[in-house]
């Protein structure tokens, strides 16, 4: 835990720009040595992105004993993971925060890197609030977090089972290739629903406080056979996935946190790999394949591999320039995973006074700009932190409002839902994915009609030279950092096979 | 007609990768004098993209007296539109072919520059080829080149009445905000024709005869609001658009073709523009606003204006670097819009052989690669030349098949539909869009769900001093050579406004 505390990461945020951090032999392609030097740099295996991913696949490769390097375009390591460091050796997440049970491949990189977990603060009711009223619910119906709204308790149960019996039909590896793919990615998730319940708005709103904070989108977004998929991949090989472990704390994918943060997992594989093993703020610009191997280039410095990992998210993939151009399918589908629009909010406060009141601090709300909420405190419970999820629809109005008005529409929301207490927090934070330029939107890829049938088969398809890794890429827990170390191993293997 | 077979592009194309070029005045940002240069270039205006988009914005800004630089990432101008020279100062179009009543402005800019039009051939029947069977028809049913064939007449004439007449409640430049805009943007244009027709075999082949030469896109890719605003942008401010002249030869967009070929009114705005004004082979790769105006990087050149436009298909948009990183619907909406999948077939004959059978050259197919094809032989009837559409699904399939069977199945379509004297081609020629590094698709973007609801207004809001130009921003006619002119024209008029 005290790697997440102690400025490991933001240490190398200062020095890597320095002469100094040259000197140390921390690789930087914008130091004053990378302009100077005209050779490449060679490895076996050269890795584009940092996130779980990639410093995965590197550390994979690096373990046979084949050399890699690293390129990130960050001044950090995490991708889509960021610890926010608290005093007192604390820290919170603004970017992924939880993993699950089926999530065996995070689970086991947790355990090599001696990162342990914790569970999910999860005693007492969640609230739902709807049609401007609270309503407290325990997460033991069987429909895990669903609330036990009357007017909307048979629109779930119907639908939540129906979907979860059509994911079973669709291979997580190739749900191009599902029995129903090309009707079932001819329409979007919103009108699939639409006709297959009652379609009331209570229920269209609870539609959307699940995509919202699950995809960064609405309905309407997304394709029908790409939320099968997903559910699908909710799972491992042994669970088929269901629908409730997306949503749900208990049994789900945010039962567990991490000691010491998520981004604590990244910082100790890249300290394993060394650094100068890794480049940071190095965006890869260019990949040259020709018969002898690879060169991936930097806006100073060229590397030089016998293959290539690019493990950054699709619609980055596909800005890199490519030389020879990708096959068209591979560049058209990257033209289609846009990024999901994705804001954090966390809410401090001396303690986690909800708690007193037998409330979990999750709940899911039709108004406010937060659709959903966790109670992420420390494990020594200060001070009290609400993490709210807001996306979709509900993101671009936040976002084109002005800061102050922001605060306040969260806090006011709290207010609804805790109490008076919520109104005064010792601080409040906002982190935007879709600002990050080298995220552009979160959680993951959201598919619209059409993709996965058309150009789904070259998700992970090798390009000569050149192999695709992050959560995007995986076949169980896509979205997920379970899926990104999965992606990770699975692009390792297919380079390991190869030098 | 001379300059399009001169070889006026062929010379540029020659001249500006070597120093001559440079010693007779034609910029090229990878010349060597480029390299030794470090001031930047500075003009008021510099230009994005050479196509009819772009180059109709510089010769405006020109003729209002303000300085202007265009920078094309090609070693030729005019984007989409692609001169195919032939022998005897004849030439076919590998690009954009039609223009058409109601194209106001390009028939305008048409005039400017003294290029003259002639009508398309549609002398005689079209056939339409479903199941099997040829069926002569002429176009002068109620609704146009639709085929009368009696298990889809009801369906077509239902969808098409009422596709019309939806479109006229979206207004073309804010369709986000039609009265039903969330509902018909929730949906697909599929999941809407099922369930609005008989939704037969016979009528859903139809719909995909209809969505791949416009598209380049099946109906399950489209948003049904974004079909509607395609439509309602199918004519002009006085005429309301409608689905028909998207697919007519007699009143539709493919009234009239261009003598010369379409690329020469972009040649022609370049030759008045003058060489020096205009970089080839200079992809715009980063453009910096700062109070005092914006930089234009290309690799090796740097270009200064007052202001900046970007006259790029949207995805090629996306891929530029911004500094300050532009607004976040801003990349989120370039992220979701991809270029369509089309490729162009040409087959070249001593003569336009199927005339004398009393046919237009112009048929519909539910099998093999082309799904509409279009007789474009040049004005004195010789070579006979027919030109085929293959797009969306069929694309994908054909460009996955070797060279020579795709030339196979092409004149196995055509013996089908023309008799044995289409097996002896005089040439054979294919062009595809998604080949091309400098558009990645065509014709035009295609827009799923959600995507014009969610982030459409972006799509022509100038950030800061950067302008939008380019067909997918036209609110008429988006998608063709005259909703370029007018994003072009638009543009123009935006910076003339501040400058």
């Amino acid at each position: 835990m005290s790697e997440g505390n102690s400025g490991y990461t933001r240490r190398r945020l200062i020095q890597t720009g320095t002469a100094g951090a040259v000197a140390a032999g921390l690789g930087t392609a914008g130091s004053a040595e990378g302009r100077k030097r005209r050779r490449p740099r060679k490895a076996d295996v050269i890795v584009v992105g940092a996130g779980y991913a990639g410093l995965t696949a590197a550390y994979r490769v690096a373990k046979k004993g084949k050399s890699v390097i690293v390129l990130e375009a960050r001044d950090r390591v995490g991708g889509r993971t960021l610890n926010h460091v608290l005093p007192g050796g604390k820290w919170s997440e603004l970017g992924a925060t939880f993993v699950g049970p089926t999530q065996d491949r995070v689970l086991a990189l947790m355990k090599e890197t001696g990162v342990k977990r914790f569970s999910t603060y999860d005693t007492g009711d969640n609230v739902y609030h709807a049609g401007g009223m609270n309503q407290r619910f325990s997460d033991t119906s069987p429909f895990g977090s669903a609330p036990p709204d009357p007017t909307t308790a048979a629109d779930v149960a119907l639908v939540v089972e129906r979907l979860d019996m059509m994911s079973t039909s669709v291979p997580p590896d190739a749900p191009w290739t599902a029995q129903n793919a090309d009707d079932w990615d001819a329409q979007t998730l919103y009108s699939w629903v639409k006709q297959n319940s009652s379609g009331s708005k209570q229920f269209m709103n609870l539609v959307q406080i699940a995509t919202e904070p699950i995809f960064g989108a609405e309905a309407r977004d997304i394709s029908l056979l790409f939320t099968l998929f997903y559910i699908a991949a909710s799972g491992n090989e042994q669970n088929p996935g269901t629908f409730e472990r997306n949503f749900d704390t208990r049994g789900g994918g945010q039962q567990w946190r991490m000691l010491g943060g998520t981004q604590l997992v990244p910082i100790r594989l890249a300290k394993r790999l060394g650094h100068r093993r890794i480049f940071l703020n190095s965006p890869a610009r260019r990949i040259v394949q020709s018969h002898g191997g690879v060169h991936v280039h930097t806006d100073r410095l060229t590397f030089h591999g016998k293959r290539v990992i690019v493990a950054v998210p699709p619609p980055l993939a596909g800005r890199i320039r490519y030389d020879p151009l990708l096959p068209q399918n591979r560049d058209q589908l990257t033209q289609r995973m846009p990024m999901g629009t994705l804001i954090k909010a966390e809410i401090f406060y001396d303690k986690p006074f909800w708690r007193e009141d037998g409330l979990t601090g999750q709940f899911l709300s039709d108004e406010g700009p937060i659709s959903a909420s966790f109670d992420i405190t420390p494990p020594d419970g200060k001070p009290g932190i609400i993490m709210g999820f807001i996306g979709g629809d509900r993101a671009r109005v936040f976002q084109a409002t002005p800061a102050r008005q922001r605060r306040q529409q969260v806090l006011s929301e709290l207010q609804k839902i805790f109490g008076d207490r919520a109104l005064h927090p010792k601080q409040y934070l906002e982190f935007s994915w879709v600002t990050q330029t080298w995220t552009r939107g979160c959680p993951v890829s959201v598919l619209g009609p059409g993709t996965l049938v058309g150009f789904g088969a070259a998700i992970r398809k090798p390009v000569g030279r050149i192999h695709w890794a992050g959560t995007e890429t995986s076949t169980y827990w896509n979205g997920y950092m379970d899926g990104a170390v999965r992606s990770g191993e699975r692009a390792a293997a297919e380079v390991l096979a190869h030098i």
